[in-house]
C-alpha cells in the first residue's frame, strides 16, 4: 500500500504516521511537511518532502500513485483569521492543487480530508450532526467547507474516492498551544497534570466536545480504509469543563481541582464553550467511536508526546 | 460612481453595460472581458480592459476604489464540466483573485455575484428557494458555491459588502447556444420566431424557470444599490415548455406552435426540465420582479439583440 500524508510532522499527522509504520502492509509513505523530517520517522518506506504543498512541489513528484491520501496540513484558524492571504494559499489554494494532482492518479486513490467542525459556524443549533447546515463564520471555517465541495466534486467526478472527516478540537495539543481559539481545552489538561494553576478563560458549565489524538488517528485509519463518501462528523465526548476538572481530579487528587479558577472571556465562551450535542449515530454504525469515558479521554490525551 | 463590470462583452454583461452608460450618475466604468471593446460601448467613461481576469491583470490596475462591482465572467456550465481545470481557474481562481484584490479597497464596495441556480444540483424538492441545502452535482454549481461562501466571508470580515444572485438560465441567449445544458429554451424561442422547424429535447410538460435579460439586468441594478448581504434566488416564471409554446402561438400566430416536435432525452429532461415551484417570496418583497407574464417573458426574450 502507498501512502501520501500532508502535514506529517504535526501534532495529528506525526501520531498518524507512527501508526502507519506499525503497519507491515504499508510499502511506501510520502510525507509532506513545512518541517524536517523528525528522526523517529527515519524508516527506508518513508521518503519524506520538507516544503510547502503547492503546486510546484506536487509537479516535480510525477504522476500520483497512492491508495490512499490523508491531507492534514493546514494554517489553524486564529492565524487563518489575522493572515487571511495565507490562510487561503495554504487551507484553500494548496488543498485544491492537491486534490486536482491527485485526480491525474492512474487509479482513483481514497482521500481522507481533515476538516473541521469550523464548517458550522455559529453552533446554536439544538443537536449537531453531519446535516447541520454549514454556515462558516470564520476564514478558517469557510476555506475547510469549500474543500469538502471540492472534494466531493471529484468524487462525483470519478477521480477520487474522497471523505471529509469534521474534527472537533483535538486533545491535548503539545504546549505552547497556539493558533487555536480551542487551546484552553490542552492548556487546562496540561496545566492539572503539571499540578499548576490554571486560570480557565470559559466557565466551568462550558460545554465543548473532547476527542483524543489517539482516537482521531482511529478514525483517520479506518476513514482511510472504508469507502464511504461525503462528510462524516467525527464522535466526541460532549462534556462541561467542570466534568474534565472532576476527571482530572480523579486522576492526579482532589486537590488538583483547586487548581483552577474561572475568569470566563464571553467572547471565548460563545465560540467555544456552548457545544450542543452532537448526534453522530451514522458515525457511530460505521465503527467511529469517541474515547468512551473522561478517564479513557484523560488518559489518551495527556500519553507522552513523542511524535 | 464608480463601477467595475467582469464579463463585459458577455450575453448578460453587454446589456448591464448599455443600462449603466444610461446612467448619468455613473461616473466610470472598468470593463474587463476576454473580447474586445464592442464598438458601441466606446464612451469617454469606460476603460476597457481585454484579457482574462487574473491577479496579473488585477495587480496591474492598482489599488481598487470601486463604488460596485458586477462580477458576471465564467465559462459556462457544460464547459466547465468538460474542462474542469479551465472552469476551476476562470469560474473559482479568478472570483477568488478578484473578492481578495477588492478586499483591499479604501472604501468597502459593492459586490454583486452571478451565481447560479447551479448550486442546488438536483431539483428534486418539493420548492426551491434561497434556503434550500445547496448540493451542486456538476463542477460549475461546485464553483458557484464555493464563490458565494468566500464572498459571505470577506462580507464577515467587513471588507466587501456581497450578495450572491442566483440566475436561472437567461432566455434567449443568441444563436448559437453552446455551453449551456439550458440552450434548449433559447433555441425554442428563436426557432419559433424564425418560423424554422423545432425538435424539442425535453417533453411538453418539462418545466423550467423562465428570465428575460431584461429582467436579470435589472436584478443586477437593483442588487447594486440595495444594502442586502448573502444569497438571493432571482423570481423566475415557472413554465412549462407547452405553457411557452402556446404563449408563442399568441405573439406568432397558432400555425407556428405546430413547428414543435417532442424528442425528449431523459438526461436533459431530468437535470433541465422537471424545476420545481421556487420560493422568492422574500426577493419579491425587496422588489426583484420576474418578467410577470409568458407575452412580457417573450417579447423581453426576443427584443433585438444587439450587445
Amino acid at each position: 500500500m502507498r501512502i501520501l500524508v500532508t502535514g506529517a510532522a504535526g501534532f495529528i499527522g506525526g501520531a498518524l504516521l507512527r501508526r502507519l509504520l506499525a503497519d507491515a502492509t504499508v510499502a511506501e509513505i510520502t510525507a509532506i511537511d513545512l518541517a524536517a523530517q523528525p528522526s523517529w520517522s527515519s524508516d527506508p518506506r518513508v521518503r519524506w518532502i520538507s516544503g510547502a504543498l503547492d503546486a510546484a512541489v506536487l509537479a516535480r513528484l510525477g504522476r500520483p500513485s497512492f491508495d490512499r491520501v490523508f491531507h492534514l496540513a493546514s494554517v489553524p484558524g486564529a492565524r487563518a483569521e489575522a493572515e487571511p492571504v495565507l490562510g487561503r494559499r495554504v487551507n484553500l489554494d494548496a488543498s485544491l492543487d492537491l486534490l486536482q494532482w491527485l485526480a491525474g492518479s492512474a487509479h482513483r486513490p481514497r482521500v481522507v480530508y481533515a476538516s473541521s467542525i469550523a464548517v458550522y459556524g455559529p453552533l446554536d443549533a439544538a443537536v449537531v450532526s453531519a446535516r447541520t447546515e454549514p454556515r462558516p463564520a470564520t476564514t478558517y471555517g469557510a476555506h475547510k467547507r469549500m474543500v469538502e465541495i471540492a472534494l466531493a466534486d471529484h468524487t462525483r467526478r470519478g477521480e477520487l474516492s474522497g471523505v471529509s472527516l469534521r474534527l472537533p478540537g483535538i486533545v491535548a495539543r503539545p504546549r505552547p498551544v497556539s493558533g487555536f481559539g480551542s487551546a484552553f481545552m490542552s492548556e487546562l489538561l496540561h496545566a492539572l497534570a503539571a499540578g499548576e494553576r490554571y486560570v480557565c478563560p470559559v466557565s466551568a458549565a462550558a460545554t465543548c466536545w473532547w476527542l483524543s489524538r489517539t482516537a482521531v488517528v482511529d478514525h483517520l485509519v479506518l476513514a482511510g480504509a472504508a469507502e464511504i463518501c461525503g462528510v462524516l462528523q467525527l464522535p466526541a465526548l460532549h462534556l462541561s469543563v467542570a466534568g474534565v476538572v472532576e476527571g482530572l481530579g480523579q486522576m492526579f487528587g482532589a486537590e488538583r481541582t483547586r487548581l483552577v479558577t474561572y475568569d470566563p472571556d464571553e467572547r471565548i465562551e460563545a465560540v467555544f464553550g456552548r457545544y450542543p450535542p452532537l448526534d453522530t449515530r451514522a458515525e457511530l454504525a460505521l465503527g467511529f467511536h469517541h474515547d468512551g469515558s473522561v478517564a479513557a479521554l484523560l488518559s489518551h490525551a495527556l500519553a507522552a508526546h513523542d511524535g
